[in-house]
Parts: C-alpha cells; structure tokens; sequence
C-alpha cells in the first residue's frame, strides 16, 4: 500500500476555522443536495416501479420525524414489484452527544456538541437477479469555536444474491471512474475501506462484493469535497439503475428466491451486529423506524 | 423488594473448594443431564410433530461440532408442520477465555481458565397462535485452584404473537410452582431479571410475555441448586408442551402470520443487538451455526 493509501485510510479529522457566515452556507448547501438527491432516486425509482404497468402508481410514502434535542429527517419508503422494499432516509440533526459516545466522535469529546445531515438509501429488490444496493453520504461538524471540525462520510455497496460478476463490474467500474477525477488514491483506498468494513466475520464471509466506504474526508478544499459526495450520489444512481435495467428481466425460481432470503439474514446479521450507523443510532436514541429502515422485507433462517 | 431478592438479583458467584474428584463428578452429572433433556425434548416434540399425520416420520437433524482449543456440541434442529423450526442445542466446552473478555467473567479474572455445559432450546411454530418458547440452562466453572468458581445459570421465557394471555398464565404459574419449591424468592427475582433482560430499548417493547432468567447461581448445597436446574428443564417441557396442546388447533389467516413474521422480527432484533449470549458467542469464535440457531426461519421486516 503507498503512503498516501495509508494515510487517507487514516484520514483525522482537521480543525475547520470558517466564519459562522461560511459555515451556514456549508450546511445549507449540503442539507439541500441530500433533499434534491432524495427527490431525483425517489422519482427514478418511481418510474422503474411503474413503467411495465399502464396506469400502476406505486410510489414512495413519506413519514418526518423530528430529533427530540433538535432536527429531523424523512423516511421514504417503496413497497413494489420491483423493489421490494426500497428507503430513502435524509435527516439534518443537532445536538449533544452523550457523555458516553463522545470519546468515540473527533471533535465532540469536550462538549460533545454535533451537526450532521446525510442521505441513505437502501433498497432490496423482488427479483433475486438484482442485488440488493446501499448508499449513505454525509456531512458532518462537532465541537465549537476554533476546535470546530468538519468532514464528510459515506459509501456505497452492492449485495447481489449470486456470483453476479456483470453487476459487480459496472457498479465497481463506475465508482472508480468517479473516484479517480478526484484522486487517483480514493478508489483503492475506499474499496479496501469498504471490504474490511462490510465483513462478518462469524461467518468468514463478506456482505456482498464491496464498493467504496470512507469516513473523515476533510481536505483543504471544502466544494472539492462537496463536489466528490455530489458525485458520489449521482453516480451511485445512474450506475444502479442500469445494473436493475440489465438484469430485471431475468427469470427466477422459488430456490432462487430462498436463496434471496438467506443471503438477506446475512445482511440483517452485519446490520444488527457490526453496522457502526446502526447500533450507534439505536444506542443513542435515533429514530428507530429510520435506522431500521435497512433491514429487508422478507428473510430466512436455516 | 425484600433485601433477599435484591441480593439474589445481584448474585455473584462464589468460591468452590471442591476437590477434584467432587468437581469431575459434577461435570459429569451435569453434562449427563443435559444430552439426558435434550433426548426427552426431542422426542416429545417429534411425537407433537407427527401425531396428526400416519407414517409422517420428521425427526430432528444431528450435526455435532468440536471447539478449536476443547470440546464441543451438537445442534439438534427439525423443520415441520407444527415445528416452523426448533432448535435443540448441547455443548460441554473448557479452554480460555481472550485477555478481551476475562474481566466480564467472574472467576476468568486472572488466567481466562473456563469449563462450561448446558442446554439451549429454540422453538418457532408454524402457527402464529402457539408462542415462540426458549429454554436454557449451564453450568460454569472458572479459575482454578482455591479461586474456582462454580455457578448455574438459564431461563425460560415465552414469546406469543397476540396478546395470549391463557399460555402467559400457564407458563408463569409452572414456573412460580417449582421455583418456589426451592426459594420463595426465586419466582418475583427470576421473573424480574427476565423482564429486565428480554427487552427492547429501541422499541420500547418486551421481547415476549417473559419467564424467569438468572445467572450466577450457587448455594452451599450444589445438589439443591442442580436439583433446580433439572426441574426448570422438566418443567418447561412439560409446561410448553400444555400450551402447544391447547392453542395448536386454532385456525389462522395470512394476515395473523404476517404479525407473526413481523413480531418475530423484534426477536432477531434482541438477539442481535443486546442477547449476551449471542454476542458473546459470535465475538469469542463459538459455533456460528449453533449460536445463530435461535435465528426465525422465516421473518418479515417494514
């Protein structure tokens, strides 16, 4: 691994000295493109959902939520023939951490104080011939005064049910395509992240085939950054939709289908037992029905 | 609370000075009774499985497996009709406990030294009007020399999908019966610490109507305490066979089956996130495939 690999993979979280002035624009910015990306992969999906179908109008419920200590988010979820179960969950929250956590957070070990706003979409699909997919991207800031920080986070993985190396390839192809306009170093940096993160380890056994995932993403350029996450978001969705164009006509059989649902325990068993998101969501009182909102809609044990 | 039944809640084991004869023969009763139970309730739940049904013969599946470091077990598991799926497992292992986890273990403190057998049942109907029911009970020794330590620990709880309270009743009534054959106070402790654990913080939910749990268990007299440990076995056998008797003939709708899915969702949920056993069993290299029995066969999330 060169230098710099091992560096980004180490990436800290730098002291962020911007006016408050700037700072509100940073966040407005990032909380409005989580919005405007939620609003475009709800339409996408939307017109998948229902483009077979004359007169089908299956769409995306929403529900808010707000934060108790301050924010809120929005679930949208699809229920279809074609996704099974998609979410699409934006929320922009403020407050303090729990003594508890705060050790855990760079920059909110003093006062534990938070601003975060992100973007999740997870989606399970009905036809077993098209992984299962998963973005997040987020902003966040802690702390106050010239001890601020502030960085972006995210990431995007493919879960397909079987050795489905054509998806893989596009998925892999594209994100490392994106990456490298950027930096030539994310792409093998942030696959490596993401292999090591999504991994059960009871199981010897990876989520699925991998993508990218980074955390503390901070350089001295802010709309660089901003730019990378945008892109990030655009990306993910046009590379999965043509990933669910490709393989939707597929035929299955109700092994394939089983098949489908014990891969999907698998991912219930990551989420549950490793998903730092999740368990630190739950454990600090987030809102459950949106952490949660990954778990798929239908799963089987042997 | 009486002052007994806060100091029973707070329970820690003590010394054991046995001699190494005495302890050898305490393995050996223990771990006797417990491949002794599982035969008992693997046949009582092959006969349920099969009564209805002329030369329908589903029998429970065998698959032992051996602990890397000593020991080992065998996971019991039948797929039925009645049985959705259920699980019996049986393990005698020793070894030591990782620098990691040796402060959690009374006894383990110093040099990690463990030896421990027990019992697990699991068991998920097909029909959602017959509770979900475990059952699980151990023996562990730690340390060695004059700071042995020797205790019992399990419990029992039941998990309905509706608010059923006639199987709530019979359940606690058998086990109050023969708790307080032994202790007076066991049944308002055990019942408590089972409230306490089977519960779901991020739901604000029971994981089910409860039972008794405990842990750390060791009177002077250890046959007294063993005595205990064999009825809670024999009781809950005899206690859920009574209620899949009574409830197993109830007409059910696709409807009641999918709260079932759904509520057995909450269950994954517990065990995933906050099941000690579990967790601990993933974290410190146990059977995956014996831990994760307890898993539902099939399971529905929104």
């Amino acid at each position: 691994m060169s230098a710099k690999v091992k560096m980004l993979k180490t990436l800290k979280a730098k002291e962020c000295l911007d006016d408050i002035k700037t700072l509100k624009n940073k966040k407005q910015f990032a909380s409005m493109w989580f919005r405007e990306l939620r609003d475009k992969i709800c339409k996408s999906f939307e017109e998948i959902e229902n483009k077979k179908i004359l007169n089908k109008q299956i769409t995306f419920n929403q529900k808010s939520w707000e934060r108790d200590g301050g924010g809120g988010g929005t679930i949208s979820i699809m229920h279809g023939d074609v996704f099974e179960k998609v979410g699409v969950n934006i929320s922009t929250v403020h407050g303090k951490f729990s003594k508890e956590f705060r050790q855990q957070i760079p920059g909110a070990e003093e006062n534990g104080l938070f601003w975060a706003s992100g973007i999740s979409v997870v989606s399970h699909m009905c036809n077993p011939h098209v992984p299962a997919a998963h973005m997040n991207t987020r902003m966040l800031i802690t702390g106050k005064g010239s001890k601020k920080k502030l960085w972006f986070g995210g990431g995007g993985d493919l879960t397909p049910t079987f050795n489905d190396i054509e998806s893989s390839n596009i998925f892999h192809k594209d994100l490392k395509s994106i990456c490298d306009k950027y930096d030539k170093s994310y792409y093998p940096t942030f696959k490596r992240w993401c292999d090591d993160y999504f991994y059960l380890p009871h199981r010897e056994e990876p989520r699925g085939v991998g993508g990218i995932f980074f955390d503390y993403l901070c350089n001295e350029d802010w709309e660089k950054d901003f730019s990378f996450i945008q892109s990030i978001g655009s990306t993910f969705l046009s590379s999965y939709l043509s990933i669910i164009k490709r393989r939707l006509s597929r035929k299955f059989n109700d092994k394939d289908r089983e098949t489908q649902l014990i891969k999907r325990g698998r991912y219930v068993e990551f989420n549950l037992l490793y998903d730092r998101g999740t368990i630190f969501g739950l454990k600090t009182g987030g809102n459950t029905e949106a952490v949660l909102m990954s778990l798929p809609p239908k799963v089987s044990w042997y």
